[in-house]
């Protein structure tokens, strides 16, 4: 998290140069001079790019592309081209990462940490062709590993690259989660409960249908997500500066985005206006809704999972999570639903996050968004967070749910909710009176409508029977 | 907006019977005493429903539909079904919707809203069939009008729908704005600009470019909004209570939706899960954040539009908005752009909608979500407004936009940006001597170009042609 | 809510002239062609600025004082001045409020709601004075109405009066909300209960105690809006079009900001700095954020309420909410929390009416925030939503909530939380033993602490005396 | 950023207890098996609380007052106490930060961050009285480093004080910024330039107006940012779990207060109603609703800068910013607002945090927030990026900004705006005239009233001197 250490001796630096003059860079850092002003430039959070390693391995893999492209359109030198590619693939195999030092916040629009790329690749691929590092007379992080590019539009392609790696993992992390609910569904198919609306008792349901509801949830917001990924797919690689393709070679956005679909096994297409691509943060914002929409759904099933576990004497009390840590320092024995709590707060994160990307993409203009940095930071912290989320919410809580199935069939038994089963049987005035008889009296509904002879043991066992109670059934078929 | 008048007197009054005891219902209302309760414990915004009419229709729609079902079904007598239906085509048509009177914001979950659709049909069918309002032994609002139903399933598929009707209206009148755009992307195709990056200028292209850009970006939206509607077109109408179905025909769900799509014109399916359907706020939270994702690029856009129109005299200057009205109650002569303005806001007010959309989706518990009318409220007030915002944007404004042809050419002519067109010809490093020197001395690109004779001035002609600078063209070709 | 009707004929309209040429106007209308192209320019939301009668009166408040000060600095005739200051008086008082008809969301930055006053109250006066609508050349809604003003002094004059106004509404109906709480705090005093933490048991306070925070917590909430709204004092009435006060007289803003004083009875100063202050949207953040902090508290005590009076049967059901109105459709006897429902969805409301006054103060530019329309529209409903909360909540809600005192009890007494309690007398470990061992058996812990002999009856009489158990002792005391 | 590596010999290992069994803990580490726990179940972020000084020192300060407090009042040795003062102390200065492991966002209300702070402080006083690591009978973590606490008390109280240690330095870069702006007020006291409202030329002010007015804003965010802080003084610590104190003795609460203060040299007092204490999120969101004021007219400072400096040739370029890096990879010489970029994507970060808090605050139930964890993690990120950002901006950006005179002087000649200054001379009228001329002809204000004969050259000198125009003036003494 901290910027490198200045160099304590002559020796240990080279000389670079830009359009602000000479500066000391340390002789053994892959970055150059761009970079060492950008990490001046902008000590915000602490956190370098190499957070994101997804990043990092899109910027390595657009360069790459980038390359071949100009290589093959006769723009870029084959010797060069190949040590460009094979610096690439290191650093897309994890190597170097470290050299990425620029803060995830910062000014230009992505410019510090494409330059950022441009340097590290240039050194390792001047060492790959036997030079020193900083010896860009031989092969140049602009005029080589950067040709027919603008930061507008390999940074963009980058982001959205990183974005598609990020989300298939918690896609995956979903289904996870998915296949926890969905388990517990089976597992508590035939557990008989009340249902409650607005916090008041309801009518029955089973448990294993409070649990599928949850793993249907989690089922459309995958959908969800995974056409907001779609989105991503479009590129604007070879717009250059705005757009317009400026100083790119006609054939070069086609072969690039070709070369980057097959490195990066994602299949990618060149969108249709490249002007409106480059200043369009649409796919960001429809993406940064749809996690919001996750969060919401995540943080909604762990207030219920919360509140069911709620107890464990005065309380809920219908079903358990499994303790993972003591809950207390001062109340002995407490255990607490610590993971749930985790979870609502990375919802509440994400949804924030959604408003910091809401506020940066508003605020674009003309024909550049220069605040896309703190967007991909905020999209590469709701997905990383949300699939930490989901992996911890299955594994150290939902695996190990339990439910308090006499409890549960106790207070479907003296429940109330029982009366609207019966409407159709005893009609609704008679159904509100026999209501409001066990209210104030405290006895049950089925005592109730025995003692009154409203209806026969045989009518109410069948009326009240839970496969009738759970699920819609012919009206005429229960009495 | 006012809750209805006190009845001065005995005879204009009826009295209508509720859980919690006797009330007098004004005798000429159409609502009963639910409704009457709701208006006095909801005296919140003071906008009742019936200021959403898309909503009033849907409500009517559902009834019908329902009542055709249980007709169908052997549930409802046929004289009774024939005078629902009557009485919700009356609605439909746009009757009685003054009689839609609980505020927007209410509490229960939408069960006042269906209560006062309940009575309004109920009074409207016992005229019909020749009865006074009230005389509910005859035809009943709650088990004739409501039979089989729940306001838990009712609502939630009214607002669904009356979200598409309202979401058809958007997306037309996105159309018109997008065709305004587009139809200046073509008037403008040959204005050649500077564009500009994080504000600076940058590289040409041309003002139809920048046009066209606000086009795509409508056409992109539109395309998810589509997507979104489509979302809304799965009901739990059927699930009753809490989406068990109980008390419902088990062929009731899939008749009523039959009846409910043919009488809105909408296709609509019944959920795969009516237990997660009850209480799941997914496709409200995504459409909330598309109508985010519409509001952001709006926002840029007239951002965009008031930053070009900056001037008269001290600013860019490039293009004029119509004059819609006088500017200034002190300034003579001043014009604003108003109409971006307005627009700007309704963005603002959307961005907040979604905002109040997320919480109250958050905030579901258990088997329903209780916050659904603040949600109903906040996403037909966005979709309406941001409707109002783009045929107002296109009508009043863009369709009137003038360019400043021979300013921008003079700043084309004058630009520094122009330097980058020259790096492929005569190398990244001269090319930054040369705009150095420009913006040192106050002299133009071109002519410090030819001044050291680093190329004729044919090849300039070349290089800087319009075709040339404002999209991607073989390197080679140029020189 | 509607625009006003086109005139059907010409002896209904008088002619009106602005920039843009001229236009009939309806002859009985008192707002002129200004107001007019506003109306048609901003087809919007369809609520006027009527709908805040609040900022109608400012507005007439601003006038006034302007008249009056022009007129002591012999820039205003008096005859016209007291015909103007005679209009505003009857504006004041509730006259022709209808004729305040631009929508509330409207662009130009309020310059078409000072128009909409200037004129009223021009037409006001005019026909005071004998003469007819219209006849502007005895008395003139710019020259002589708006003189020394510009819309970007007055409006945000008249905005920051018209919320302390409705802020003082609100402070009353949070008193009495307050006073609702702190009444059932202390008829609630002697119940003990069990405290929750994390929604766990947790260990024993008085329902008292937890009421009287709700009361606590209100009493702090206005404490910071009575010092948010000491901001607004702060007024710019005086900088006339950029804060440079071109055109007023030198002694004009501290003349007129001493005679708005005395007409709205609040102390109002000129701001220190004017330029800042036109285009300083602070205030209203500040404001905003506390409306935001008041909601989030009003919003978690309602959610409160709801979970302890979740039930009948099946839920914690520690308290009961009086019934305000049938709960459900189709469940017989079902009462809801209808009015904590409403109140959370008030909350969610003005939660996301923040963000709007965020964006849109974040997006003044310059000299001047051209969205305080929106800001203004999303204030004055967050204090008056907010304000129909309060009140809506005392009444019909907590006014009548009762507590289920033995059902409390008992939750006492069967409690682990117990354990807790005797941590300093039989140390940690074995109350942690006592606790697991209580939740294994089912046993309570005050008969296990007896049949192992660890405490007698006295010690644990005495320890877990109420008295103890709700606030701190000393340790020595107890045993 | 990485949780401890798993012990690889038994040897490297101490075995410690908790309720959930035994646990394999690094013989080296400071934190014991509640720390290990909470870091395998909350693997986040990869951010551990130490990257968050503030919160430790605060920690540490906390466990030394209710050390002091605790031996005062004969509930702790003497030598244990001195033993903890000691391991507090250390860590204070800055020792063993690194041991504070568990992830930022986390379960349990704080619970995991009050357990990592007991064992490193227990470790640490167990070396110091010459035992090892673990041998816990010597000094408990809970029985003696958290005596008479609970991690309700202790962890909000801690992070009152972590939110005051940095606001502090926050006010301090506020202070640096405000000085910065006001030198440069200072400095262009006498740049006369255009005024603007809504982007439209309005009438004339100096260049050291506008600059006076950020400084003025920050000033009164300073104001507003100190008294938010106030609020956070109010401390909780003696209410134990839920705010009845149980197991505190009653002198505990004043007696940690007090050498609380003394520790942290900043007054704190003791909450009225412990109750409300512990579960009120208030000052956190009155603290995060200052911030984002803050975040909101930084964002609008920034983004006038970056407009002012728009240019260099096709724009305002009224200002010019220091270069701190090259701004682009493809366009030679081009030099970017990277500076007030990066803060306003501090400024919209700020602004989701806000939202986070807001949600979390909300979702609040009964006696406690589980949630604040993430209020502390996002209100730290806050304040530590805002401060940076503001000093990052000074320095880099408002200390070197330099004006452009001579254009700005043109452009007030060529104003069509000076028509507004010329209205108390020759008349609305006649000035209206004279502007619609002047801006259809292209000829100056100036030129056409002398044309014209309506003032003379002298008159329109003193009109138009920079003095008058500027700021308020007599109009008697104008002509």
């Amino acid at each position: 998290m901290q910027a490198p250490a200045p160099a304590s001796a002559h020796a240990q630096t080279r000389s670079e140069h830009d359009l602000l003059g000479d500066r000391d860079v340390p002789a053994a850092a892959y970055y150059g001079v761009h970079t060492l002003r950008a990490v001046e430039n902008f000590p915000i959070t602490g956190t370098p790019i190499s957070a994101y390693p997804d990043l990092v391995v899109a910027l390595a893999s657009v360069k790459q592309a980038a390359a071949l492209a100009n290589r093959d359109l006769g723009l870029l030198d084959g010797r060069k081209a190949d040590a460009i590619v094979q610096a690439c693939e290191e650093i897309r195999a994890g190597s170097l990462h470290d050299q990425f030092v620029v803060d995830v916040i910062q000014g230009g629009a992505g410019t510090s940490t494409n330059m950022n790329a441009n340097e590290v690749v240039a050194n390792r691929a001047l060492e790959l062709l036997g030079h020193g590092k900083g010896e860009y007379r031989h092969l140049h992080p602009l005029e080589d590993v950067n040709a027919g590019q603008s930061t507008n539009d390999v940074y963009p392609t980058a982001v959205r690259l990183s974005l598609q790696l990020a989300a298939a993992r918690l896609l995956e992390a979903m289904e996870v989660l998915h296949e926890a609910f969905a388990a517990k569904a089976a597992e508590f198919s035939d557990v008989l409960k009340m249902g409650r609306t607005q916090l008041q008792d309801a009518v029955p349901m089973t448990l294993g249908q409070e649990f599928a509801a949850y793993a249907v949830m989690l089922a459309e917001d995958r959908a969800r997500l995974a056409e907001a990924c779609a989105l991503l797919s479009e590129i604007n690689l070879g717009g250059t500066a705005i757009g317009t393709g400026l100083n790119a070679h006609p054939q070069y956005a086609a072969t690039a985005c070709k070369y980057l679909s097959e490195i990066s096994g994602i299949p990618l297409s060149v969108a249709g206006d490249l002007v409106e691509a480059t200043q369009d943060m649409g796919a960001f914002v429809q993406l940064s809704g749809v996690l919001k929409r996750i969060a919401v759904k995540l943080s909604k099933t762990c207030n219920d999972l919360r509140l069911l576990s709620c107890g464990p004497r005065a309380g809920l009390a219908e079903i358990n999570l499994p303790p993972v840590q003591a809950g207390s320092s001062i109340m002995p024995g407490k255990v607490n639903p610590v993971i749930p709590e985790v979870v609502n707060q990375i919802a509440f994160e994400v949804i924030g996050n959604d408003v910091t990307v809401t506020m940066a993409a508003e605020s674009g203009q003309l024909q550049l968004n220069a605040f896309e940095p703190v967007i991909a930071h905020s999209l590469l912290k709701s997905i990383t967070h949300l699939r930490a989320g989901c992996t911890t919410l299955a594994e150290r809580c939902v695996d190990g749910i339990t439910a308090n199935r006499e409890h549960l069939a106790q207070l479907v038994g003296q429940s109330i909710g029982l009366a609207t089963a019966l409407n159709p049987h005893i009609g609704y005035e008679q159904a509100t009176a026999v209501a409001q008889e066990a209210l104030a009296t405290g006895a049950s509904v089925y005592d109730l409508v025995l003692a009154k002879g409203l209806l026969t043991p045989e009518q109410l066992q069948e009326i009240l029977h839970p496969d009738n109670l759970a699920r819609p059934h012919a009206r005429t078929a229960a009495v």
